[in-house]
């Protein structure tokens, strides 16, 4: 059984300009980030604009992401976001068996479902793998809270649940009281694109998912926390934080930034994103082109 | 150019009790409701769980509509879901090619896009089919407001979207707001399980797109109302609303017992609903038993 | 100490057709109220537009009610709002000073404080207090979600908490799982202005808290259902939920039917409702009268 | 008639360590402001916890502010929060009375009323005073939705709404989009805790609404930004987003640590927030503290 910790991107899904799905540029983006050093990456984040693709694509994207992860030795999480019950264990089991490493999990949020159902949901997408899961808590992007008891009880029942990724506001004490409960029995990610990383860290997280077009200034964050430089993380991170200010003011806003960086880095061919998109206007794409040049000419950016 | 209007139900999925596609069922279902007189039947609402799936399932629902549909000669409204511009795009071509008569669009709404985004998806989605659409506005399921005079707007830049679905709280002032703004150049659905449905056609809709379980009581009631027994019509929409009233607290709620109603009435094999989904009780049990037996007795049913 | 039962109304909030407060229109509303038959008066429910009152307005609305609650041997529940704890626990012993026999409590709401600060505000509250508490559950109007097993513990813990009333969506099941987790040790009422007042009544309810403007009706379907006739007490609901279903489709409007069904029983001098109200229109105000006509026959209203 | 821009913080409203309003510490922070250098302060924001205060209290604010703004020159903004359009005009004429410079204006949230509604309770507002007003855009406190038309519109009818704070996310385009309606004849004002101070300013914006404990190094940012140096003021910014990113994760949140800045600070007695209020831990309150201890050596804090 593997362990996962570290850097472990979400994979943004590269278009054509036409809006096609461009499997080249994903190809080229996942050794990117595997050769880059990420610990793994993450196919159908919210970032990765899962909700954007259909279900061919979505098979097409598993089959090329695992290949290329197994031809470059790197782990693959993979979330399943289906709505129904049997929909989701259908494709948990599908993720497994075509060599996910791991699965991330957001559960059904459309029509707000209670939380008993959210728990059942849970418990037979975990029932139904062998694989570790990783329980994605995102109340704002969802609309469903969850209270952290409920997913003391959950790991309780499936033992291979075992990875949370908490991105609710704020993220800290939510992430402390479920550590307490659980006696230090979970492993936790930060999410939200990392704002709050180092706090995270220090509360006791193992890792983080953020976007993937800066991948490496995470990993410099997190590499010089993990090694006891906590200053030289917390510097890098202040460095990233006026930048993550300005394209992370909501969800449309970053996936179409992370793009245009993943573009002009050279790793993906074209920065469309699927509609309904974020606009970006004159204004931010002068204060855009500041903030790339800085970090670029800091990580010696292609 | 067909005309579409009356009781257009929304068809109800059917599962087996193992969850899977009971297309038999839905054969069957379809057949009932056109020989019953519906005056279309719709694919995809959200009362049908679409969002509960497969595409691969979703692709032989319509295959499997479209060829009742024209056996039987019924009219078929297909739903556009999908959250990308790109892909609702293609799907509603698909549709139009595979038989479709109607469109009906439900906006995203995940990450709640702003109204210019709507706008735009709409929009597309109109320039890309010959055939004619209704827009669904459901405040209430998706999060996301837009003001009537959006629609004005859309109506005039795409002739045919020219059926709108209204079905915010209270719908009755939205819907005579429409109609003024247009000058009267809109024909307007009633939805919300028909709740309001004397009001809302006293307004000037008309037709009604209700779950499919109870079709001979809505077509009742709007044959009544269209006939000019406008008393006999009231009468029978007082004699629905106290289970309506009950059965319709939620919508899952509803999806459950629309299903106990079709299987109680022999049109499909199981009531199996795909999770998340409503548990009853011992008391509603009880409470949908006497209901269920006083419309039986009125309508009829087998 | 009381033992609070029945149909309780909310007090509406009667103002002059320029919009004050008119306090003769309060007063012969509570006289009509407790000399109907009422088993008890609330002051400050949503229904009664607390949040468009001063709290000078507020003090004297308690002191009048107090007044013509004792003059005339009626019970008095008197809801706290306030949104801080410090504010709200003043208030609640300003209300037992002044004479209420029982306090309801809204928990605070604005920028959705989380579960564990609810708890601790109800709980400061019942501390300060020796009367008797109902918690009202509100989801629908507050976006706040709490589990039942948040009121189970806070009963345990506050013993004068023994009233709920529940006006979630659907309310049935959630009230059942209250009085299960409390072994029948909670008081239920209905909320949501008695749409399902039977099944409630059925699960346990013993009584309901609707509006004020039709308290004999309510009166009427209670004591039939009391007094083992529930056949008459469905019929008379059955006969009062249109009317229900047409006036009640958002807050502000069965506030505004409300004020117009009281002054045309004569009991209030103006139909008026401080802004944002809701405002009807010709279509409505024709089908009100319809109803209105219905009900005041079988009910032989003035 | 007076001219409003520049920082213009909101006053905190300091307690006692019982939960009592601390008068003298009010009187201590405005003086601390005016004399610091604000442009104007800022009375009953939401930072300012006016929702957790009585009428009474609100008045005797009013009082004391409104004499310590005269005896040191300083410029008033006091916010107009009630519900209903009556109330709100009755405290809109007593803030224009008492002697506030400039209304702001939060339109009612409680129960969604609908864009025609906040309309109508703004206008209503402004015609009843001659002063000047800044209407309040603060979607993700309200949970509604304006669109900027609404505004433009709302200009063109009343003339004395000329300023507005813009809080939502993102508020740049939002900003540019009002302004250009406008042809400019708007003024804007940054709220939002100032986290995108330096794009917003760059869009056209006079000032900014932020909490007042840190009201010199808005200051420093706004005085170098418009005296030329902006790169002086996005290093200032920078400086300060790292902290503000950790204490502004959600409202509550940046209460609690605004009143423990000023009680550091030494301008407040008590860092007591009424509750619900926000709860934190050890480790926040050592990371806060290494905030704390940054900002306060630069700034040459006590």
């Amino acid at each position: 059984m593997i362990d996962i910790k570290g850097i472990c991107p979400i994979i943004a899904t590269p278009f054509t300009d036409s809006g096609e799905v461009d499997y080249e540029s994903v190809e080229n983006l996942i050794k990117e980030l595997i050769k880059g050093g990420c610990h793994a990456v993450t196919l159908f984040g919210i970032a990765g604009e899962y909700y954007k693709l259909s279900d061919e694509e979505r098979k097409k994207m598993v089959e090329l992401t695992v290949r290329v992860c197994k031809e470059n030795s790197g782990k693959l999480i993979i979330s399943v976001t289906d709505h129904a019950t049997e929909v989701a264990v259908k494709q948990a089991k599908y993720f497994e068996e075509a060599g996910a490493d791991c699965l991330m999990l957001l559960p059904p949020f459309f029509l707000k479902p209670g939380v008993g159902y959210l728990f059942e949901h849970m418990k037979a997408i975990a029932n139904a793998v062998k694989i570790q899961i990783m329980a994605q808590y995102a109340p704002e992007q969802t609309g469903v809270s969850i209270a952290p008891e409920v997913f003391q009880k959950l790991g309780n029942e499936c033992p291979n649940i075992m990875y949370y990724k908490i991105e609710c506001k704020p993220a800290g004490s939510y992430i402390t009281n479920l550590i307490n409960l659980t006696q230090g029995n979970v492993k936790i990610f930060a999410g939200n694109a990392g704002f709050q990383l180092i706090e995270t860290m220090d509360r006791g997280a193992i890792g983080a998912m953020p976007g993937c077009s800066m991948y490496d200034v995470y990993l410099d964050i997190y590499n010089n926390f993990v090694n006891g430089n906590r200053e030289k993380a917390i510097e890098s991170h202040n460095f990233l934080l006026p930048m993550l200010n300005h394209i992370r003011q909501n969800v449309e806003q970053i996936i179409h930034f992370e793009k245009r960086i993943l573009k002009l880095r050279g790793i993906i061919k074209s920065d469309y994103c699927r509609k309904p998109s974020y606009n970006s206007d004159e204004y931010f794409d002068k204060l855009f082109d500041e903030f790339y040049s800085e970090l670029s000419q800091k990580y010696a950016w292609r």
